[in-house]
């Protein structure tokens, strides 16, 4: 694969993908670039990227040029960089949506640059560079979202790249991804930023009641809710389709179990809550989750 | 404190009360006894407490009897060793709701017997004696609910007890426990439970691909989901108004989130993102969860 990576966009993603590869490949050279003068600060202080002040010397030799931005600011990152881009060379990006990334990119894409979309499952409810740790990657998965026609070498670059930093890679549409996604992420932390903003607003049960008490289910929410707004934000301003199709499920199912209570009907309860457990074992099985006991109620 | 302590119900709870005296009380004679003939087996096996076929033996001589069955059948439980209890002794409870407790337990009350309702907020989402470990009462909250006669000594010994497992403990009434306890344990408990329900229920996303992903912030909602099914059950049907209150609250917020995202109103979802991150900080203060970043997205 190309000698020459550089990412865009220094946050938790970057700094965990750097992390990872000074520890895993010693064959690559890492260069970065951050919008904010002050995260470009803090990346150089950690020594662990080659961070540059110029967006044009940081991307014009480089082999795979990952951005790592919010999804928001993708479309205006592939217009400045595009003009630079070496050619034959791969963009990619790790964002949380694949249909709205892969729309405003097309476009703008120079000939002779392959555009391979990826996004890691993984992340942690911080954000920064600071928040980005080796091993971020390690047994989770990234899927790619590729163009029918992407070249299978460069499609290969791409995968070996993930597998390389301990990730399970695997493909699917941009379409599929994001309602997969929907059900997996975008609804369920919009239902934790629900939860945890409902119980910042009522008047008669105190915050610091919540706080204290928390450790009974809700403090679950809250580190879901407390991921970076940003990111959060362009997650759903960009698919809009799927979340909603999604949360319009949810709306359904819980007036059911909203109706049961109300009705006292306790075997339709007992069986919702009964089904859901396999689940759960199958999580632990499949290695995305410890079977450790770690939630307090 | 009374020397002869008495757990009716040999659970999660239970064989962790048994873990923890073990550990830190050598003055506590401990006997249980559980209705099925199997957990009693599984209880005598692990060697933690004294068990008995006979329920009216383990009540008899009891200075202070805990109740750890499932909320449901903590009526007949009374009912059924009333009759035995000794005078002058303690009756309390572990139940996660506190009004429908104490309305089903002050009638079959003898005289000569105080009730002291308690509710330790700890757990995990595993069930059964083999569940139970020391220390999972250790910094968690046990909220007692008391009637406004209870004398002071009964109260004292009950709150020593579960300080001396490790945890602090406070007092309200049993409407104002129901109310904190529906924000931050019961509407997150059947909003978890409902989404892993919508997952498990789509068409167009295979289970397979709802597990593999999950680490995308759905796993979170699994645990919290692969609870006791019948501890469950009985929250609900016996905290209905609390319960129904908060889920309304919830559906209307999560209605204006929803329109917020159909309209592509950005400003209004980075504004509620970011607002609940202050929440986190507080409970991560309050030592009620760690910092160590422990989420997939």
């Amino acid at each position: 694969m190309g000698k020459k990576v550089t990412l865009i966009g220094l946050g938790l993603i970057a700094s965990s993908i750097a992390h990872s590869l000074n520890e895993l490949r010693s064959d690559i050279e890492l260069f970065g670039y951050d919008i904010s003068k002050e995260v470009r600060k803090t990346a150089k202080k950690l020594g662990i990227i080659n961070v540059s002040d110029d967006i044009e010397s940081v991307v014009k030799n480089s082999d795979l040029t990952i951005m790592c931005t919010p999804v928001g600011v993708i479309g205006s990152v592939v217009e400045q960089i595009s003009p630079f881009l070496k050619n034959g060379s791969i963009l990619s990006d790790v964002g949380s949506v694949k249909k709205s990334v892969v729309k405003s990119v097309l476009p703008k894409l120079p000939q002779g640059i392959t555009f391979i979309p990826a996004h890691p499952l993984a992340g942690t409810e911080r954000s920064g560079p600071n928040a980005g740790f080796s091993g971020l990657f390690k047994n989770r998965w990234c899927i790619l979202t590729p163009q029918k026609d992407a070249p299978e070498l460069k499609l290969k670059v791409v995968k070996d790249f993930w597998e390389s930093l301990g990730a399970r890679v695997t493909e699917m549409t941009p379409e599929h991804h994001d309602l997969v996604l929907a059900v997996t992420s975008h609804a369920p932390h919009l239902i934790a930023y629900t939860m945890v903003g409902v119980a910042d607003d009522l008047a008669n049960v105190t915050n610091s009641e919540v706080i204290n008490f928390s450790a009974a289910g809700f403090r679950d929410f809250t580190r879901i809710a407390a991921s970076d707004p940003t990111m959060w934000r362009d997650v759903f301003l960009n698919n809009k389709e799927a979340a909603l199709e999604i949360l319009g499920r949810f709306s359904e199912e819980l007036f059911a179990l909203n109706r049961a209570i109300r009705k006292g009907d306790g075997d339709f309860l007992y069986n919702y809550f009964n089904r859901t457990r396999s689940i759960r074992r199958s999580i632990v099985e499949a290695g995305q989750d410890t079977e450790q006991a770690d939630f307090g109620r």
